[in-house]
């Protein structure tokens, strides 16, 4: 067991950090929104009122922050993880960001003595209450073996897939295609039901064939059915898609589909979508065939 | 059991026609390449020299041909089946066609006394020798009942998704989601790849999660691996796309996902892929980067 | 001074008839609106109650029909062109039809004895009533030249680009270019605002830059004012997109921005915006963005 | 006549500060490439060993500098403008930076007494060495009106299109339309020559109607030829793509035909043609249909 601790007690962040507690780590959570205290506190946790305070005894510093900006100043700030963090103490960063801020934090922990690895996670606000995260791993291999009981807490599947900030690169990768299968999806619905076609039943048999994946499997319903109560909302999607398209430009590498996805989902933000959840880019497609409700 | 007039003995309709003759039907085939009649003789069926006399005393009557030009020739031509088949026979025709095309058939084959199905199928050749094709069927009830001890020969799921066309409808909506899924995983891999992340521990890490479907199941160790036998060719997606095109602008649609799907299929073939499998679309993705051999 | 039938004579062919006639050419018209026939005969033509009544005596006959269907019934029908005009006749098509339906006329006007030119026009109902139209001509270069009167009565400026259907493509080309420059100066207007900068002095600096175009010299004001009577309709460019997608198709060519453009006009058509000018692109890019009134 | 401080003697700098030196103005310049002295001093100029040194006096500071991250270093460093200019001096940045860039260095002028202008030019080298360019000017009016004489010596049109940031809010505007007909026109060319159609000659037809534009009016007949000695370099147009992504993001605004250009525009870039001009989007699009030489 480990003396942890974790800041950012979000929607993510609370329940991480309550399975952490109750799996009999010593957790030390920090965060803005202080009503987040109570319940890591009746999960076996305490509060602290700083980062400093939070961070100076731990073996295990955790973040899962909202976006780069903010893990830059956790880190990097003057009240931040590297100026009071113990030397040799281990950075798990679960928030999902640009992959260079990773390489840029990694580097900077490096000189102030303290590891980092970057583990974004996929499954959403109930792969985290249930403890079923999937974590893509950026980082030197000993320490993720050493982080595996923190991973055991909060998730199901943990990978190591490469250095620094190459589990930023998967997570980009993963909310690529999650993005544009939700266009595809969307599309696919409103050709069927502008043809007449029962888009349900239609659905049904794509997603017994190749044309199958995890978003029909769960989605599919809700979406014929026009709820689109999140989950991952479109603003979430957003940023992710901004990351992505950060990721390409750094790699010189042109994404179509990618940058197409992107506009679409800016577009849902922009038509005063973005609490809705990602699946609502359903929408997006309706409106731009005037076919939506609005 | 039925008597079958079986047109176009090709890779998908000669073991369609070999299950039809081995689960007891009297199947009649009649084809233009008749290398392909030894099979289904040793099958148990029976070749004819011409659609008249395939079609002359059959009670079901089916056709799986390339594209609609070939399809309403057999079915409208001085030499084709509402000429010839007697009336009352039930017309299945297995090709992916334009849905407009199999409506126009339909109405056709109302007026010469033939009921007509369109039963456009997914699963590929593999499906087709295993007997286990997805089957998506447009046109009226009865005539779907009917025609179920056909399907049951041939496929694994068969579901009556509405009225004449709606079968190809459905089949369109299957080839959207699958040819842009191809690119949303075409592009991640070629992130992943230009960020020095391996990409086949990245797309384990995605299939395991909300961005998995049956391709990343199927394909994304063949894709990673550059090996691109087919399966179902980029040709024919091609095809496909074309009838989404088309089907898209009958039903006043915008899908500019499914568009930018079909420049980048399009590309596919005029790089001289058109015989490769269409996850080769990692290849368009590649070459649009500098990246591939070439 | 020639023996013309002109058939069609709607909102373009009816000020292109007219300039004819008023040229000295002896013109009969057969259109199917028959209020078109005042303004020809105030103008010294005569109508035909048949397209037979037409052509039969013609030296030239003139097409300006909405698309390849109307033109090709015309042309091949049991009351039409091939059917009963004078062997040596001349047909020039002046309708903005897919290339190989040109080539397939040419190639019947070939066994019928008549001699064919493709000859679609730009500079819309304001260019063909003061008899200023561009026309770019496809066929054969003695009958390019053999047509030069006619074309000095309705256009300003007419090149021969190449063999049959050659004309048609070069039109395809032109919608492509039009079309698309709306949809950029559309992005570009939005963003202006988006951004608080007054639109209408941002578009006059792009105007005399490197981004400037006819487009923004005739439409910037307009657009900026959100004035979008026709002009040329979004229903009409809807078809003329339409012509590129199976102009492509049948060069086996991917054009990712043409597909793009035409997704965008197909949606201007979707939302209700048929009937105004194609600068309607604008609002098409506002609503995608939420920003229009509706 | 001023005492201008010019920081930046690039290929733009360069015959800027000489127009300006001619004109009678007392210019000390600094650039990191010391060979660009010999010009500025043999047009009247003197060079600065540093910021500090060419600043410290000036009433006007002028930047022509690559990118925010250099015009930031020069304006807020140690050794920078803001330490070390006099106040009420007036900064004119020419560089092309992201418009939140110019905001903040606006307002960061401000508190350090130094007005700011934000002056993005267009013209390219050639317009630079003959004194043509034109300018689009963010800022306060009174700074505008000031920065005249400054504006005559080096543009020929300069416009105050707004405050703070507005400049190169159109100067994004600019570049989306430049990049996206280039995508246009080469689409049109590869459309009309793979139907063998001499696209040169269907290029003139476009350039007197509808489609025209000062890019078909310069460029055409060497992008038919394949001529691609820049002019601007696609590495350049590329940096501009990343500014209006990163504007239209800051705006909340989904550009899908500027998105699209920018991924053609990334693709030639990764395909090796970063310094070539930008109409060599005309290879990317051939590559893409497997019809360049390479």
């Amino acid at each position: 067991m480990s003396r942890i601790a974790f800041i950012g007690l979000g929607i993510m962040g609370s329940p991480m950090a309550s399975h952490l507690a109750k799996a009999g780590h010593e957790v030390l959570g920090h965060t803005l929104n202080s009503n987040a205290y109570a319940r890591l506190e009746a999960d076996g946790g305490k509060s602290a009122a700083s980062v400093e305070a939070a961070v100076k005894d731990a073996e295990i510093v955790i973040t899962m922050l909202p976006n780069h900006p903010q893990v830059e100043e956790v880190a990097f700030g003057e009240d931040g993880i590297f100026a009071h963090a113990p030397k040799g103490a281990l950075l798990i960063d679960f928030s999902t960001i640009r992959p260079e801020s990773s390489v840029a934090i990694a580097e900077a922990g490096a000189k102030a003595g303290i590891r980092v690895l970057d583990a974004p996670v996929s499954g959403g606000q109930g792969g985290a209450e249930e403890g079923v995260l999937s974590i893509m791993v950026g980082g030197d291999e000993t320490d993720f073996t050493a982080a595996t009981p923190i991973f055991e807490a909060v998730g199901k599947i943990f990978i190591h897939v490469g250095p620094h900030g190459a589990g930023q690169v998967v997570k980009a990768a993963n909310q690529l295609v999650v993005g544009g299968t939700y266009a595809l999806v969307a599309e696919a619905i409103v050709l069927m039901e502008a043809l007449g076609v029962d888009a349900g039943k239609g659905l049904d048999v794509l997603a017994g064939g190749l044309a199958g994946s995890t978003i029909l499997e769960r989605k599919r319903k809700s979406m014929v059915a026009r709820e689109f109560a999140p989950g991952f909302r479109i603003d979430l999607h957003h940023k992710d898609m901004g990351i992505i398209t950060d990721a390409a430009r750094q790699a010189d590498v042109a994404l179509p589909t990618a940058a197409l996805t992107a506009s679409l989902i800016a577009a849902g933000r922009a038509q005063g979508y973005g609490s809705l959840d990602h699946s609502a880019l359903l929408k997006v497609i309706e409106n731009l065939n005037g076919r939506g409700e609005q």
